[in-house]
């Protein structure tokens, strides 16, 4: 009976494939790079309007910070679907690594290009083109939904834990579709069952009131790129420890289920490795479980960025004033985010680097669900049935999201579906989606939504 | 006499000073950075235009790098006194800090903005200004004088040394007047008789063929940004100990006279530390010989830049796949560029760095000319006359310039006469003169060549 339902859907999807195609050009066109504050508030209202355009309640809400859309929708059942999504994007640069500009959906073959087409515009349309087409064919939908559309993923959801706390009620639901999903290397679907956490910071140096000239200086002056230099020397060695005293602990090691899975998943090592032209994996690693439990469940000290004095071609000799450094912890259960910015600051002071301002660009912590959860279940039942195979089941990602108050405030079994593949250039230029994917994501969005109704 | 004479030079001086500002704004106007490959060629052009103008001749002459133009002039005596100048710049980022436009020379007050006003476009016009000066009043030059004015002196000089050796019987003279001078923060005239050496380098790493996702790649990538911390991390201590082996094999300590002309030295540490808002100078010195020492006869490894991943506002997490730094060693007699870059490629290996590039950006060696040497007295006496007091000596000075080969190829004894004070920001933005300075600059200059014609 199911499959006689889900043909119908499938070929509602299909029908209305470019209409959701121009809806996704329409929300691609609308710049919303959180962290230069681009664009946010117009795209908050674009897809709140998308949301109203759809039969959805829709409100744009403060959060603190970028304004957070949240919608709901009534279904036959008692049961309530959150999906999770984000609309702002990273920022496009470098831009002159774009083959076709950044904010206009460009299609090429069956690629189509943009920024935030993968990551993660295309999935809210996905949600959106897959609630439509259960809709049209079943008369109403069979669940209860909301959504929480939020516009600073991608600069740590600074606020959305204390967003989810205080709208407890309002945020109730049964269960949650993250916001991404997809197919690996091998073209076998995926499915995440938790995410890193992350506390992201900018340490900064000002040692002068202005660059000076290196010829009278250099001597004498202390050198704010010299600083941040020992400073970063000091919180990781070349073996990759971490060197903050007490960073790990709080790290729990990985269950035997959590193992199991990881065993049980592809190895991706040489895929990896080609793509991004490496020459090999930090400590001589060459793939296998140790490879793929040291990717997701090892904490990790990542210089983003460096920035100081001269950068330009040829030389400039300048002792700068200034200097700073993007850095990202990625975190395992049970770190939190707070205890490593106290445990970096106080390393830093140990080490005589009071000098060092610490910037907290945001963090959440670490969070898993239950492998064996029956919403899970639904999840791997209706992917097996979109794709023809059994997806890849990860005990957890590499990545980051505010999927903590989510499963532990709210309470919720989390699940991932959608439109992403390996070759899709998320957070770096020429950011695309495939279409074939993207009908996928669809259909497998559609096809949980269905089931669940008749649980 | 000469004082009769000296009163005739000073008024034609101050008879042509619109004329000679107007020059200066011409000059000015012409953009010229050599770091940047900026209007080289066409400034080239425009020093021997105006040259030519002041009936010397003038030729646009090959160096390998930026053309140098060469120009010379017939005097009474067979002195000949060599000009030795540069027409480049240093870039003018950042913009945002200039209060005029960078390449308009602006007046403010008694004050002349513009890129290149102090260094060195305006010491060009003060050497020209001079001798149109000294010529009206005496019917001729005096002294037979050339001129050697470069356009890559802020690129560290590359093609000079070669330059000077190939053409050696040209460029043959008698005594030089270097690029620069002026007064220090006591209004008192300085001289100076050497300088350090340079080697700047471009020390980089790429680690993959494009950024990547920091949750993604954190634990397993490695990372361009920690190679170079690393790798920067070994080349010296938070003591300013230089750590590449045989670094200091071949300093040189000062001689006594070099002692005790630095103890003549008036103590400008306060002034500088105020200047520059530090809050205290390196290793806890307070001024006196110790810091007026280490300001100059002690090398250097000064980072000017670090570039890496993502340098905008908030976060981004990106695990970058290039990282670079641009990296300045000051030179002391005799140590040589050539030398420490070997000993640096061959520092890195030894620590395992051989993926970090090294681009050689040029440099000079360093070098002195004797206190006592007869020219020498005369630039001290004529500044005396001038500026109403005995000047400053300085055996060498911080900064770098090609002046090895003009003192040990062409074996010339080389003094300091020019227009600059403490305020003029070299090297940063907002750069400027005080017409006052301009005025005994040229009386200075004028001075040394009326003088050394009675020689």
């Amino acid at each position: 009976m199911s499959q006689d339902i889900w043909t119908k859907i499938d070929e509602k999807i299909s029908e209305n494939l470019d209409y959701w195609l121009e809806q996704l050009g329409r929300l691609c066109a609308q710049p919303s790079v959180s962290a230069q504050n681009l664009g946010i508030a117009e795209c908050a209202d674009l897809v709140a309007t998308m949301l109203r355009e759809q039969g959805f309640g829709a409100e744009v809400m403060p959060s603190g910070g970028a304004p957070i859309v949240y919608g709901e929708g009534d279904g036959r059942s008692d049961k309530t679907l959150l999906f999770y999504l984000h609309y702002d994007v990273q920022p496009p640069e470098p831009l002159d690594l774009w083959e076709s500009p950044p904010f206009e959906l460009t299609r090429r073959g069956d690629k189509f290009y943009a920024r935030g087409v993968s990551d993660d515009k295309g999935h809210i349309i996905a949600r959106l083109a897959a609630l439509a087409a259960v809709r049209d064919v079943l008369g109403e939908l069979p669940v209860n939904v909301k959504f929480v559309i939020e516009g600073e993923e991608e600069v740590g959801s600074v606020h959305m834990p204390d967003f989810v706390e205080k709208h407890k009620e309002r945020l109730a639901a049964d269960a949650c579709i993250w916001e991404f999903g997809g197919v690996d290397f091998a073209e076998q679907p995926t499915q995440s069952l938790g995410m890193r956490g992350i506390c992201y910071v900018e340490l900064s140096v000002q040692t002068a009131n202005q660059d000076a000239h290196s010829g009278l200086s250099g001597s004498i002056f202390p050198n704010a790129a010299w600083r941040l230099v020992w400073a970063l020397n000091t919180l990781k060695d070349q073996e990759e420890r971490i060197l903050i005293p007490g960073f790990y602990d709080d790290v729990l090691p990985p269950s035997d289920r959590d193992l199991e899975l990881l065993n049980e998943l592809p190895d991706e090592s040489d895929n990896i490795k080609k793509m991004y032209g490496l020459v090999g994996f930090l400590k001589g690693m060459t793939g296998g479980l140790d490879w793929k439990r040291a990717a997701v469940f090892e904490p990790t000290c990542t210089i983003c960025g460096l920035d100081s004095g001269y950068q330009g071609p040829g030389s400039k000799t300048v002792l700068p004033a200034k200097a700073s450094a993007k850095v990202d912890f990625r975190l395992v259960p049970d770190q939190k985010p707070a205890d490593i910015l106290a445990k970096l600051r106080a390393h830093l002071d140990a080490h005589g680097f009071n000098d060092v301002q610490i910037t907290y660009h945001g963090g959440g912590r670490p969070a898993k669900v239950d492998p064996d959860d029956p919403f899970v279940q639904i999840a791997v039942e209706t992917a097996v049935s979109v794709y023809g195979q059994h997806p890849t089941i990860e005990p957890i990602i590499g990545g980051s999201g505010p999927n903590y108050p989510f499963i532990h405030v709210l309470g919720l079994p989390l699940v991932s579906a959608g439109i992403g593949y390996p070759g899709g250039q998320v957070h770096a230029p020429n950011e695309n989606i495939r279409l074939q994917d993207l009908v996928n994501g669809i259909r497998h969005t559609a096809r949980i939504v269905e089931r669940y109704g008749r649980t």
